[in-house]
């Protein structure tokens, strides 16, 4: 099957070619962003969101709230941790991460819906990073108990302005089928 | 091997006896909490944090920050979804959880370093939950490249005041050995 790419923001910064509009359902209404059911879904298909920029105002203010270690408070502290300087919390990567999709970067009806899934980090977000979210489908698996939706898995990057990836996700999402006409 | 529990903070409501204090190593430098470093972990060791009251305010300021979506902001919207009511993001109660683990859930040496983890939401978080964490030792694998540390798998289940779990998350987490004396 053919990977389809939908670019839903520009991306600031990247000469992402390769990803062009294509497989994008008909929208109903006429109004508002394409939303995708999961009878327009494909495997391989891919969404790019737009970006975030941090800054380390934000990583201690999340920090602060819900991760509170040296190493996200504070940079001189963060100096002698093994991350060599302030750095974001996972969890506010993550965040954003679900931002940054929520905003555009997985345009799926019923909104996002997550049952759960899997998180690596190869590496630390940083204060002054600007991050984007790409996305593809890797599985679609309608459900048999619950004909009205189904499980879609989305594996999603998050990744940094030099490229690198900072959070790598798998999840299971939920997603309606396309309501019958009316 | 038995399995040794530490009861750091009281979880008020909930009647865990079972829980006892036991198997924790001597503080070294006699100020402070008690910290577990590789060598002092064992396999099934538990860990219970303090606990979290949550509200709707605080689900959907998060909401606003990281996940616009109906069923996190708005009361009455939320009634027509899936969650049939004002739930927070499972970023949220993750976040949380963070934050009842680095409170003391879970007492590690260096800090709580996770390199990724797999996470699962089997029901929602809501208004007025009181949440906690119990945490379990499910691994430990000292590293072969790095002496001075390792890698230890901790199964944590965040559970609210019926005592059903709410998010059940396994993360590998970075520990360091203990130092050499001195």
């Amino acid at each position: 099957m053919a990977a389809v790419a939908v670019r839903l923001f520009a991306v600031p910064g990247r000469g992402r070619k390769a990803l062009s509009r294509g497989g994008a359902p008909t929208a109903k209404n006429g109004a508002g962003p394409t939303l995708f059911y999961l009878d327009d879904l494909e495997v391989g298909q891919r969404f790019v969101s737009g970006s975030h920029e941090l800054d380390a105002a934000q990583i201690k203010a999340f920090a602060g709230q819900f991760d509170p270690q040296p190493f996200h408070l504070d940079e001189a502290a963060a100096e002698n941790t093994m991350f060599g300087g302030l750095a974001a919390s996972g969890w506010h990567t993550a965040a954003i991460t679900m931002k940054l999709m929520v905003e555009g970067g997985a345009p799926l009806a019923g909104g996002l819906i997550g049952a759960g899934g899997e998180l690596r980090w190869p590496r630390p977000t940083r204060p002054d990073d600007r991050l984007h979210v790409e996305s593809e489908i890797i599985e679609i698996a309608p459900s048999r108990s619950r004909p009205e939706r189904g499980m879609v898995t989305v594996r999603s990057e998050t990744i940094n302005q030099r490229g690198e990836v900072v959070q790598a996700m798998t999840a299971k999402l939920v997603v309606p089928r396309r309501p019958a006409a009316g």
